[in-house]
């Protein structure tokens, strides 16, 4: 109670009826007041106010309800835009989506994971004004980036607590460093979270129930969205579900921790896996020596869906793995749903899905009570991405900073703070 | 959002305001004001309606600050009482406390769990009436009870979703049969969840801080706070930490699941290792054949803290599996602190303490972010039972149900929705 304080009210008001808006694409202030529990009064006022930001246009009107015919309301998509970029070990993926969170741009390039953020920070940058001027967006309607990574992070600061991919990332003040160069506000997140907010603002899931996501890249992340908000923590280093132990008995991994579950059902575990056992290798055509750990594993998961039995066996074995993580998220969090994110279920995400499926059907302690469903992100590859553009959306939004002419702050959000 | 619907809102200040004053102990409206964020028209007029429900009084002037002495405000404990009933496989529980959430009475009976439901609750609303006799405490102050006992649970229908401790237990209505015997509304929750949210009340840790609770009797349960309130999930059934897995290649539980904590940590799995072991029953004088398995394991815990070497290394191994298992709960839900509740920490309670510690400290992932700090519960033993009560203290007052006459419902509460 005490973390939520009064005044924050107004904004999240503002923000409740955009949301509403937004998800119904087409609606009437009466349903609006109906659907908020807000006041026909304050409906219009706040309507007004989106009106005069040029966020929500009148547009026609609704079904005669034997009544006066009801005015609709609906977002103006175009009005803003927002930018995710995902900062992964092997790529950079950068996206652009409207106020509706449909993607009007999307690149992705390598070889960020092997430069020091202070050549890397700009050459990112340098893809997004190349990407806003190829999709012609004006820079005055973009609200800011989300850039999005692995944790842990602190959040707050922009900074990364991680040595990724390589010693000088960690502590690097990675969101100011691209605000300033972009002259764009820029929020740090968790990939993982960003891509479980993301499949909420897409529909796929019941805006009030309780979901999680396993997010899977080169490494495993984790997020959990309770009624529309990311689950943070303390610190917004929750969910970390990639380094949770499987194993009492297992390796020590270099976070600290025994038997994680990255280091059995990660892709690099899977890659060798795969060189270990004799001639699948051979027969995959794997790289040995090569870096890019996404391009060997999407071979063997390809491999996998072809019926290889070596390579079923193994994203089988990851699948399982996963499962029983999965099962102690849900069990911990009481999830009513789990979405599998991001490239690495792109490939073999069926078999994934159904694996997952069976053992939290079959091992979780309150399956009394419901059941857990597990279902493939709508977002698949890109999830993280257009989920930090999704958060800007939010962020910007929620808290009343509709002007991108408000551009004080560089880093940072109270979102949900 | 949309599940926190804004007509909630004037509840949730009476309760705000309510809390601030009961931890505050005696406070000015003008510090009010400043510690809630709401106006001072709006202080004024909910103080003045909580005096009205006799919930609070004036007590002299705060100490001069230059203007006009301040009039004080405090909590009339003696107003409202609630009772907290902890029902387990062994031990039955009963506390009273007053509006502060101080104990003015407890008992405490065995042989609950050889019984039927039938026979069972009327026995244990007798003994609610009994305890209430001798404590002279008037009915009509009594606000309700919070019946706590372990998942899963329906808590919104008042019914265990479990067959223990036997199968007659399972979905049988205990709320509203324990309502229908005492004449008092009833809520059902979970015991952890309670340990949880008892010690927020009593002040052991931060209002606005993220922490949970392990709370060990004869299973392992967990819950989980954020800023002051449960952590409830879907369904109320979160946080089930003693069926988590710590070994993916360990033995199936009845629960459904593989390698659960509870078979390697819990008091029954030592006693059952203390009698597998060469000469420590017989030197601890276990009864092999005995049903309390409480009585047993305390045996084993008092002679870990005299130097015994066989029993201490059974506790220290326990504490290890328990520290592994609080890394879980601590990386998923970033914990600021975990308070270790329940009677099953009452005797080696320090040996535990210092282990979890020591393995939080080495193996947590965001340990860069912050510490996850590892301390003994401010109630002890009973802090699943005060935890129940407790609930209802805050159900009742946050929820705007001041009048004990107030009692249409038997079961359920909204209080976290």
């Amino acid at each position: 109670m005490a973390s939520s304080p009064i005044w924050a009210s107004r904004p999240k008001t503002r923000g409740l009826v955009l949301d509403v808006i937004r998800s119904a694409r087409s609606i009437s202030r009466v349903e609006l007041a109906a659907a908020t529990g807000l006041t026909g009064a304050t409906i219009s006022e706040v309507v007004r106010e989106l009106i005069g930001d040029d966020l929500v246009v009148e547009a026609g009107r609704g079904a005669p309800t034997g009544g006066k015919p009801r005015t609709m309301v609906q977002l103006n998509p175009l009005a803003r835009y927002s930018v995710g970029v995902q900062l992964e070990r092997n790529t950079c993926v950068i996206v652009v989506i409207d106020l509706a969170g449909r993607q009007v741009a999307r690149t992705s390039f390598q070889g960020v994971a092997t430069m020091p953020p202070e050549r890397a920070l700009p050459l990112v940058a340098a893809q997004v004004d190349a990407l806003l001027a190829t999709a012609a967006v004006d820079r005055d309607r973009v609200l800011g980036v989300g850039l999005v990574s692995y944790g842990p992070q602190d959040r707050r600061a922009g900074v990364l607590l991680t040595p990724q991919p390589t010693e000088e990332w960690l502590d690097h003040p990675v969101a100011l460093r691209l605000a300033e160069a972009l002259g764009l506000p820029v929020l740090l997140d968790n990939d993982a979270a960003a891509a479980a907010i993301g499949e909420y603002w897409m529909g796929t899931v019941d805006p009030r129930s309780t979901y999680g996501c396993i997010y899977m890249a080169t490494g495993i992340g984790g997020g959990v969205v309770v009624a529309g908000e990311v689950y943070r923590g303390s610190s917004s280093n929750s969910v970390e579900i990639g380094h949770i132990s499987i194993d009492v008995n297992g390796d020590e991994c270099p976070c600290g921790n025994v038997g994680c579950l990255e280091n059995y059902a990660g892709p690099s575990a899977l890659v060798r896996q795969a060189l270990a056992t004799p001639g699948l290798g051979r027969r995959l055509a794997l790289d040995p020596t090569a870096t890019d750990v996404l391009t060997e594993f999407a071979r063997i998961a390809a491999a996998a869906n072809t019926g290889d039995a070596g390579a079923r066996g193994l994203v089988e074995q990851s699948a399982r793995y996963l499962g029983h993580a999965a099962v102690t998220m849900a069990c911990l969090f009481d999830l009513e749903a789990i979405v599998l994110a991001g490239p690495s279920f792109a490939v073999a995400g069926s078999i994934y899905q159904t694996m997952i499926q069976q053992e939290v059907d079959r091992r979780l302690f309150a399956r009394r009570a419901h059941q857990v469903r597990i279902v493939p992100s709508v977002n698949g590859s890109d999830a993280a991405a257009i989920g930090g553009a999704v958060l800007v959306l939010r962020s910007e939004l929620t808290l009343g900073h509709p002007h991108p002419q408000d551009r004080a702050r560089a880093a940072g959000s109270d979102e949900a703070g």
